[in-house]
């Protein structure tokens, strides 16, 4: 294969270390470029994913220094743009089109199943066409649900926002008793709501008391019952609610709530960017228990929303290295040419130390398909076990020390 | 005036750093005690604030030790726990009651503007009943509401969060364009709102690109018209509102919204707690302008809720410092005997340099009254002038950097 460019987009919902694996794309292509290994000659950005492919709007990161792309790497958020468009056939050719104008033969998109998914049809379509194209799936997600991988890059630094909240949160209840409900992000995934408990210390009565995650049929009628059980008990109740939750037959909670429920382009139904799910929780929990519990009980629902995938200033450095390294694999595999496709894959070693293996898959292994919370972890319906903090401490690292009377 | 003991209280909403001015109170008695002053015997902190006053509920913290206290210090929410019951009379008088059992004639309360009335009415009611105490306000509120002082504690580490999340939440919006609206706490006072623009970069279109106050009368028309004239002018547009906006009449937008308005015993409304407010503006903009701005317009709502006054690691330096001088500035005035009761106020001096200035007022300056924002940082009743920077700056401290093409 003869020299050609590089493109590299990033797709989906932005996360705190998405621009880590940017980076770790970029300067891997840039090390070859500099070694004279004759593969690549530009590498350009894509400006807002598929979106700016087909626009050929692309940003020219050939020769940004290290210093600069270093700073990006530590910015969260996805610094080229991204898309939640699905390209469809034609969406596809123009894709090409473009492709072929710039002279575009590798192509690197860092994204979550469904962009996975984009990533696959592009890959695909090139190969029936004969258009020369290498493409690499890497892996990000703050809803940690790919296949094959332990986790995802974007999930850690994730669970650490949803961990410090709960922490802070949790005193925050034990200072004003009350009732409390917080709901998370992760979609048909568990993982991040399941993160809340990393922050609870022995001994202490910490919450969340009550956890509630899309593995497990969520009932108004238990629910009701396990609120008032632990508020009975403890005079206070911390709830973590993924905004995932449904009942027995599949509906998401959140459509019983929205006259009109709106969809994006990959048929999902929104699930962020509102406070609707916490507030009917919290209604609920009025209207069914505020006789019996008292006058003068405190409800309060909180959604973390986009918080959780943008704040600036808490990633989890676990999460950070693991999202360059991601970016720099996917170049290694791509630039040694035994594979015109793949996605690279996080693999846990056995073992008592963590210690993560980059693999490269097939991208058909993660695309589209949703991993989900293992059920041993699932305690009752509401709660996470404690043998979570082996599975997830180490990925979100240390957090900050609390202390209490 | 014979030996005697102390009690420190909590009162109302935790903070990030009301634990530092409980730590600053104790260290400054404990000092006393240590110097054999003979001036107070042992120090006891009210579990629940007065709630726990008129049960004994009493915690000895005489000989906890420096190590013990930096960690309860550094941790947000209130340590001792916190109350929102108002004191009658009759409340007032089983307060005394207690006192009177437990030997205290030192009382230390930490609070905004409502539990600096609650410290009056008790410094009042101990006057006229011949009761000898000594009765200290310590200033803290997110709100920064409190009249005479240049700012409160509190505040610098809400608006840190409130302007890291800002930062983030414009990169994200930046990434995926759209209208996104996020809500801030402050009840009537637009400080915290304000502080959402500190994260803005010259010359980069950094949103939020407009800011509601509760210090500018909120009309659904003019935002209507702002939103759409940001969105057609930069494709986005990031919205910063007060959760206490209010039409020109005075009335809550919040109370447009709910068919029953929830109070508490001071009399204010819910206005935290509940995605209500966010929800109802963006259905506003779905509503009035989805048609003419296009059918994928992207709005989305987050209330960021209690996560401002209690996230775990995100406290301002400069802030946790300040708390902590106003409680032991509170002991020092106290223990001199000059004044049988007082607040402490930070005073800003004049000149370049950030520099506080700790001074004792009587408690009726602050009592019950709001400070507002200076209408000289309200533009157009739409957004917050660059000056504000100078102002807030400094109790803020240092942001996170980041990086964009």
């Amino acid at each position: 294969m003869s020299a050609g460019n590089a493109v590299i987009g990033q797709s989906g919902g932005p996360t705190a270390v998405i621009n880590q694996s940017l980076v770790g794309v970029v300067e891997a292509l840039q090390a070859s470029i500099a070694a004279g290994e004759g593969k690549v000659n530009k590498i350009l950005g894509a400006h807002h994913a598929v979106a700016g492919m087909v626009k050929d709007d692309y940003i020219d990161l050939t020769t940004r220094t290290q210093d600069f792309l270093d700073r990006i790497a530590d910015t969260p958020s996805s610094a080229l743009g991204s898309s939640r468009d699905k390209p469809d056939a034609a969406y596809c050719k123009r894709i090409f089109e473009s492709f072929a104008k710039q002279d575009v033969h590798y192509f690197f998109y860092a994204g979550g199943n469904d962009s996975s998914d984009t990533c696959r049809i592009i890959a695909e379509m090139a190969a029936e066409q004969g258009y020369d194209l290498t493409a690499y799936h890497v892996p990000k997600t703050i809803d940690n649900d790919l296949m094959v991988n332990d986790h995802t890059p974007g999930f850690g630094s994730a669970a650490k926002f949803v961990a410090q909240a709960f922490m802070g949160d949790n005193l925050d209840n034990a200072a004003l008793p009350g009732i409390k409900i917080n709901i998370v992000m992760g979609r048909h995934a568990g993982f991040l709501t399941a993160a809340s408990m990393l922050g609870r210390r022995e001994g202490k009565n910490d919450g969340p008391h009550l956890i509630y995650v899309p593995e497990a049929d969520f009932s108004e009628e238990k629910f009701l019952a396990d609120v008032e059980r632990v508020y009975t008990q403890h005079g206070r109740c911390l709830i973590a609610v993924s905004e995932g939750i449904h009942d027995s037959d599949g509906n998401p909670m959140m459509t019983k709530l929205q006259d009109e429920v709106e969809k994006d382009a990959h048929g999902n139904v929104q699930l962020s960017g509102t406070g609707a799910l916490g507030d009917l929780l919290a209604g609920l929990i009025k209207t069914k228990l505020g006789e019996k519990l008292g006058q003068k009980l405190r409800v309060r629902a909180d959604t973390f929303g986009y918080l959780q995938r943008s704040f600036v200033g808490c990633a989890s450095a676990v999460d950070q290295a693991e999202a360059r390294q991601c970016g720099r694999e996917a170049v290694k595999h791509a630039l040694a040419g035994e594979h015109k496709s793949g996605s690279i894959a996080m693999i846990r070693k056995p073992g008592d130390a963590y210690e993560i293996e980059y693999k490269r898959i097939e991208i058909k292994e993660v695309a589209a398909l949703t991993q989900h919370l293992d059920p041993k972890y699932i305690l009752d319906g509401c709660d996470i076990a404690e043998s979570f903090r082996d599975y997830a401490g180490p990925i979100v690292g240390d957090l900050p020390v609390v202390e209490s009377f």
